[in-house]
């Protein structure tokens, strides 16, 4: 880590009048904004917001001339700190750039700036009756820009796969200041190296994103929700494939809070579980019909074909929008815990579903052996493998212990063909996980590459390891 | 172009006794084999066959330390050269790399080695049920690797994406001999850079790939398939969005055929066409549903309520399996043009499917300001706009109407989102296009990728230009 070259007030004069559509910010100006979901995002004090490519690359090419680190910011909802800033550190704002450029029904594809937030995208392809095939819950928030950054997944990966799949086209500003444009938009392209794919999940270290092209899918609103009660993972996978083999419905989404989180959060929320068994996890399904009707009935004959098969344990049907919203509250309000363990150690892996039992069970096992009280918050995206896991205990634990929680969570993922991260990201609270658990051989190309393309390493340092 | 370090005869010395599992052959054992879709494939005379990762990778590791240059081939039927091998240059061929390790039917997985042929992988995971999300004509002796080199596409590309969407895992020999291992098996993965990315349509100048984990679909064996006539692209388009939108049918393909080769492709297998008006080009297209049944009549059905509003210029549904398969090889045995024009410039472009006919209709024109006498035989994916187009000419052109020939083919497509390589790749034939219409910002980053990753230019030298 070198020492800042300028002041936050240096920096500030010499950004200030580098491009008429670069709007700079100082320490001042960002007390008064919130920070988003790491408090040091704006430590660097220094906020530079581009209107126009060609304004971040006047940024970016004067930042590479004088040394100075940048860091991409989006919109703020990351987890693992990918975008906190230092002192001496330009944060790089895509808040500007947030113009839907185009959106063509036809081509089912969107063009837009990297600033424009998700929901905002939806909203406006809905309008062709159409949506984005990516969905997560801080979608208010969550910018384009720094979801193709991490390869965000969310609730629909199971079906659309990750960002990656859903990227046709991409523009970059790279650490030289120099512009990579590749904006196609269709899916076959065979035409040398695709680069784009650096810049997704690339975590700002390669580039800083600036348009996008997405597929878009068919928006299917006609929706039934429902929370049913089950065992297991296993349990949970075998309702998946009941609704998954029915034709003329849609699986949209299979969410799974194990019974420790189901319970708290609803006594938290007052809501109403008495619907579930006790012992029993939850799981909220929703399908996609014609009709809502048919979508309700294809849940509820679902539910009367699985009640012993897959031995459920409950199930509630949403009777009505403004139910399912409440269902859907008690899985994407999931911070719930933050308050009562404030700092508490987070995670977020994934394994093939069929392992999910297995690992579940061995993680208890593995927290318990450090401390005997040691527990676990587990839910998330049962249909792709993808868990959340939260420490329950408030953090930051001290150093060694939370290398042993480490270790206990990311046991056994990587011989499984899992991830230790799933969908959020190395950034800066992962990078031991990094260091340990990635291949060492992919840990080395990294470095290779990243030397390649930033060679002063100035893009997102402190972060990705390289 | 540097010449051969080593003559073939001293290559064969040097790489037999290198690891227990590699084989090697020489120009005698070649020279009777088939050289496949390019006659200088084998031209290189040494052929060496690892079984293992590690014998490919002693092999590479000789190769670095020695200066030689490393060709790799899979099934042979690559179009633009992509495998040619020259004096002094090793052929690695994954021909050995032959096993399926392993398909697990609850994850919908399989895991392979790189030279597997994508029909033996079909028809294993057949067995389960399964198959694979990726189709092409040369399935029999395509293998994995070889699509994951060029991102093949094929016919399923429209409904499940390119190989980058279906590669889960994937392990290859780098350039200095060491081995990348990322073979995971979930579609969730945001842990650092995906490098994996870099070999997936790298064409084997960053790596030579040894195995894949790839998704699987569902297979669905009831079929119906017919052929109908339409006007143009936009009528196809609107069967497409037919058939795409009917709930509990799944359109498999949508090939179209332009007039001229549906007519001489027709004439040449004596192909009955009395169903098809003249001048009206083809678009065959298949359904699966739960029963044969229920597929044809989805698929009647549908000529019906299409016949009008899509302006159906003909139609017929094949009455049996055997009907179906002649069907299929108008469109699949695409090579009859190469016996009457023996090295016609051909072409695989892609652009969004709504600008098909007024690329057709300008490249129509753009060939006969050429010559008058120039036209072209187009067929393809229309559901991703994916063209194959051959110009009806015997070649080579002389290198100047070449140029002029690939000017009017390329003309447009960059800015329309297209791509002048859709799904063969760049190789050596495809080089000029290469300079003349990628991105030259993308073109310098390649440059640096390989630079970083192959220093001395070892891996598939003479292909895409770096």
């Amino acid at each position: 880590m070198t020492t800042a070259r300028f002041s936050p007030a240096e920096l500030l004069d010499h950004l200030r009048g580098l491009h008429p559509e670069l709007a700079v910010f100082g320490p001042a100006e960002l007390s008064g904004r919130h920070p988003g979901e790491h408090p040091d995002n704006f430590a660097g004090g220094v906020m530079a917001q581009p209107g126009t490519t060609a304004a971040a690359a006047a940024l970016v090419r004067w930042c590479a001339e004088n040394g100075v680190a940048v860091v991409s910011q989006g919109g703020l909802t990351g987890l693992v700190g990918g975008n906190v800033s230092r002192a001496g550190e330009v944060i790089l704002s895509s808040a500007r750039l947030n113009r839907i450029l185009s959106i063509r029904p036809d081509e089912m594809t969107a063009e837009v700036e990297a600033g424009v937030a998700l929901e905002a995208l939806q909203q406006a392809a809905a309008r062709h009756g159409l949506t984005t095939g990516i969905d997560l819950g801080s979608r208010g928030s969550a910018t384009v820009g720094g979801m193709v950054s991490t390869n965000a997944g969310g609730i629909l990966a199971f079906r659309n796969g990750v960002m990656r799949h859903q990227v046709l086209g991409l523009e970059a500003v790279l650490p030289s200041g120099e512009i990579f444009h590749d904006m196609t938009r269709v899916v076959k392209v065979s035409a040398g190296p695709d680069l784009k794919h650096l810049f997704i999940g690339g975590e700002g270290a390669f580039g800083f994103v600036t348009k996008v092209v997405l597929k878009l899918e068919p928006l299917r609103p006609h929706r039934a929700t429902a929370f049913l009660g089950v065992t297991d993972a296993a349990a949970a996978l075998a309702v998946i494939r009941h609704f998954r083999g029915l034709s003329g419905v849609t699986l949209e989404a299979a969410e799974m809070m194990w019974p420790r989180y189901i319970r708290d959060h609803a006594a938290l929320k007052t809501f109403d579980l008495s619907w579930l068994e006790d012992g029993a996890a939850a799981l909220l399904i929703e399908l996609s019909a014609e009709t809502v009707e048919a979508a309700t009935a294809a849940l509820e004959e679902g539910l009367e074909a699985l009640w012993e098969p897959a031995a459920l344990r409950g199930g509630i049907v949403a009777q009505s929008l403004d139910q399912a919203r409440k269902f859907w509250d008690i899985r994407e309000d999931s911070g719930f815990y933050y308050t009562a363990i404030p700092d508490a150690a987070s995670f977020d892996i994934s394994v093939p579903p069929t392992f999910l039992d297995a690992y579940v069970e061995g993680l208890a096992a593995r927290l318990e052996a450090i401390d005997a009280s040691y527990a676990a918050y587990v839910y998330g995206h049962v249909a792709d493998g993808n868990l959340h896991i939260t420490l329950i205990k408030p953090g930051p634990l001290p150093e060694a212990e939370q290398r042993a929680v480490e270790a206990a969570v990311y046991s056994g993922i990587r011989e499984a063909g899992g991830s230790f991260s799933a969908e959020h990201g190395v950034g800066r609270e992962k990078r031991h996980a990094y260091e340990a658990f990635a291949a060492p051989e992919k840990q080395a190309l990294a470095r290779v590459i990243k030397q390649a393309i930033d060679p002063k390493g100035l893009f997102n340092p402190g972060k990705v390891p390289f």
